[in-house]
């Protein structure tokens, strides 16, 4: 099974490369900026984004795990839930999100608006449900007035709420990296260790699995192709979603871009930094050891692709009700 | 002792009224806006206020508790530190604080910056250490970049770190609240109920301790002056700071600007809406029973005084690096 799946990355690997090389030449395509979005949804979805009142303590928003000023993520290896649970899996960013061809690592979301609803309701999380959750801005007359702007109606429901979340998601893309800037041809972006870098990670198969605008994100596979991993983690990935035990192991790959800031790295934040993620995927995926000069190579053209990160002012949050139901952080 | 406290509270609030009246006429002035700033400072005062970093877990920040789209407040009864520690006071709002004669609400800190430096160190908030924190900083380049430009030293130290955070805090003034305009000359900011209300609140006595531009925050009062107040919280005020018997349950009376958004009231937060406050604090502190239409047209007064919330971009962090010390959100 080692060298199916081996031969299958592989052939894959140039199929895509084909593909991506009549296009564009490069097996990574630059971001672009976000283009259609609906803008009512987009501020209304921001501050929802940003509202601990989703959350059954009223202290956890999205913000709180996947937090815009830190790459979109928490950079702690596992999150932390209602009643300082500790999360099974690593956050992973939200920047970008929108290229992920599905939502968490398993893959158990098709899109950013079945994603957003998962964490409110998770007992481990927001700990909250989705008719409370929704009760409580109905209570708030500034978001009562705000979803009827956005959706014509009286009446909040859950849907909206998501709708929304996901359509301010979309917005969070990061063009204009460095290394986008060299795509679109600047070759002065890029300086000689960094192009290098970028040799080595085509050369060695990296862009195998990390290609496309997302450099990643855009299927699934197994984590210890080569050598198994050893892991402390119970997660097991797709499996947990198909229950085929081929999908034992199979997790979504992740994005590369802003890598810089989404430390710590893979499924359970294991690899606290880049130098030894980039290690442990050679060796485990590629049966490859980098030196230390190559490793810092592909180390520094994994710096080049961060990109301009959101930028926007911090929402004002219109205030709870009288009738609004108070957060019970500690029940 | 409770004739004392009743004297002493007509008399100061007579040598007030007497002397906001040769000035502005009314006992409440408007909130000016922010004038002299160390601009550098506040820039990276902004991002500290922002970084879990400077929490033992990764992943409290100063605007976890004075959330910034929350009016400054986290709108608990009180506040969820480490580990999920249960607070022992409700945490008072960071907007205009700069206003306030002591920090905290027992008064122990004398400004902004020795405010600053609390949370970090206290077990159960920040849970961190001066030193940890420091270090923490010092190892993240951009940091160790910016603290130079501001400071023009390399090495970075607590001293730096509370200077900058309490120069942000410094531009966290609302101005232009419709009861500022109304003060200015804009007569009809308000309207008819809210100007009933405001006589009500200056007749009633509210405005002996709650005046001047923050409507409020210049002096301790006794919580339970005509009434004992029936705390169910350990918290017994300013005698922590004194050790002296006739402090206990004297408290920094709370700046009344933003109130409507930073429930829940009191340094309890026992109080979950205006109504309840209104009707607690004129019974126990003015021995007043406010009507129905009295108390609604009080609230309305004070909803008037919600100023402009700050205004500015979300910080981008500097990311860690390979050096800095791994947050222990679980240790």
């Amino acid at each position: 099974m080692k060298v199916n799946v081996l031969f299958s990355t592989a052939a894959m690997a140039l199929a895509m490369l084909a593909t991506t090389q009549a296009n564009a030449k490069e097996p990574i395509e630059p971001i672009r900026p976000v283009q259609d979005v609906n803008l009512a949804q987009v501020e209304l979805g921001k501050k929802l984004y940003f509202d601990p009142r989703l959350s059954k303590s009223g202290f956890i928003s999205c913000n709180s795990c996947h937090n815009l000023s830190m790459g979109g993520t928490d950079n702690l290896k596992t999150s932390i839930g209602h009643n300082w649970h500790q999360g099974p899996i690593n956050a992973p960013t939200v920047l970008n999100s929108s290229l992920n061809f599905v939502q968490f690592w398993d893959g158990r979301a098709a899109d950013l608006k079945a994603q957003a609803g998962g964490p409110i309701a998770n007992p481990g999380e927001m700990a909250f449900t989705h008719t409370l959750a929704v009760d409580v801005l109905q209570s708030i007359p500034g978001y009562v007035h705000e979803f009827k702007q956005v959706y014509g109606k009286d009446k909040i429901d859950i849907d909206m709420v998501t709708t929304a979340i996901a359509e301010f998601e979309k917005t969070l893309v990061t063009p204009n990296s460095r290394f986008d800037r060299w795509l679109l041809g600047d070759k002065s972006a890029l300086n000689a260790d960094e192009l290098a870098g970028y040799q080595l990670f085509k050369n060695s198969g990296c862009v195998a699995c990390h290609n496309g605008p997302a450099v990643g994100g855009n299927s699934f596979q197994k984590m210890g192709v080569v050598q198994p991993y050893k892991a402390k983690s119970p997660a097991e990935g797709r499996v947990a979603v198909t229950g085929k035990d081929a999908d034992r192991f199979m997790f979504k790959v992740p994005t590369l871009r802003n890598v810089e800031m989404t430390y710590p790295y893979f499924h359970d934040g294991e690899a606290e930094t880049l130098t030894e993620a980039v290690d442990i995927m050679g060796r485990l995926q590629l049966g490859k050891r980098f030196s230390g000069k190559e490793n810092r190579q592909i180390v520094a053209f994994l710096k080049t692709l961060t990109g301009d990160q959101p930028a926007f002012q911090m929402p004002i949050l219109p205030p709870s009700s009288e009738k609004t139901p108070a957060p019970k952080p500690f029940e």
